[in-house]
């Protein structure tokens, strides 16, 4: 498919709305994604509200995209319609605990994916955001979201006005393991990073940060111990906050 | 895109390999998706070998489509190999914590997905086995799975030999929010899964199970609160094992 094999990340958007139509059939062919037990564990909030993007922007770090892009989607793992369903149908639900919620995260997730190809396929261009699961607590406030929903994913939307050159992956040979998993020699490693680190862009990128090695600028600048730990915390007290905690 | 909007599971296959070429190409796209700053935190045990696939059985409950799919592919979140790279680069990796799992999850997820897209626009059914998460530890071990690496989704693929109906989904407007979450009224609720209730197979599993709701089949039998609360407590002590709850 060569919408998935030549696909870019795209943070600059045209300034043109997405119809809602369009929008909403691509959401709803997402859904046809493999979903736990068809319980289709997740909710999609959508933002086109200028007022609401501005709200949402610090929990995303302001990263421009949020403001820019015509439409912001929120992917949530959701056991909240589920369990009101089971209440009023003389059913017991028991999915305030962490395997429901890594299950609703997986139904989420799924759906997300499919999403962005779809939307890929239909010449919009999209921007996956990291940070949702950063500020999750953040954006429960936001969008109001009750227990047992969680924000997992956040999407930006639009017709591209850019086309950046595609990024690099590693070897797929450094991916797959035949049978049984083969852990990683010092030589395999070297093996497998070698193209990334000879790249130019990547280079520019270490001596920019003032480090030796490409590697220090992922562990010393941009995903940092001291912040994972932080923002564990912050996961783990929203989990309970949101009643995956039992 | 069709192959999505007509997609079904698809658990019988025929008695046919998947050439290990396209196997590999298909893999190859999917690695195309979204990542967590380009780490590529995944790894895919490809599962090919009869005794192999007599040992993941039972971790998936014996799900016959383990034993009878020419290909079984274990998606595992992976923060092993960019952590030795780490390593060896001078670099003090800091990713054994929550939030790093649910990263490399996310990445795990999102090229599964993107993986079965790629392989049903290419005549390959798949079966997605939600089982994955409920026993961990014992794919763990079968796996060899070292620190850092968590197996999170398991698609069993082959040539489909069946052409199964359709399963329902709920109404889109169900699962859409407009700027914000606006919980379900039980007015809402009823609307929501009036197709679900009515459909004549859900009133089979009703009777079969002998309960009053389809509800209750999800409760008492299919999703229980005892075992919920059993599987969360294998999460939490795989997750600690492999080493993501510092």
């Amino acid at each position: 498919m060569e919408s998935i094999k030549n696909r870019r990340t795209i943070r600059k958007y045209k300034q043109e709305d997405i119809p809602s139509s369009l929008l909403n059939d691509l959401l709803k062919e997402s859904f046809r994604a493999s979903t736990m037990g068809n319980m289709q564990l997740y909710s999609v909030v959508v933002t086109r509200d200028k007022a609401m993007k501005e709200k949402l922007a610090p929990a995303h770090f302001n990263q421009p995209m949020v403001l820019t892009a015509p439409v912001v989607l929120t992917f949530c793992a959701d056991f909240n319609r589920f369990s009101k369903w089971c209440k009023m149908r003389k059913a017991e639900p028991g999915y305030d605990n962490p395997i429901s919620f890594l299950n609703a995260a997986t139904d989420a997730l799924l759906v997300t994916q499919n999403f962005c190809t779809l939307a890929e396929e239909n010449g919009l261009g999209i921007c996956y955001l990291g940070t949702t699961i950063y500020n999750p607590d953040q954006i429960v406030d936001i969008l109001q979201l009750p227990e047992l929903v969680m924000p997992v994913a956040t999407i930006t939307v639009g017709y591209p006005d850019e086309c950046p050159s595609q990024v690099d992956r590693l070897p797929v040979e450094g991916i797959l393991h035949e049978e049984m998993y083969h852990d990683y020699t010092p030589e395999d490693i070297d093996r497998i990073y070698a193209y990334k680190e000879s790249l130019a862009e990547n280079h520019r990128f270490v001596q920019e940060n003032y480090k030796e090695t490409l590697a220090q600028v992922f562990t010393d600048v941009r995903y940092k111990k001291s912040d994972n730990e932080y923002m564990s915390g912050v996961l783990k007290a929203t989990l309970k906050k949101q009643g995956f905690e039992k």
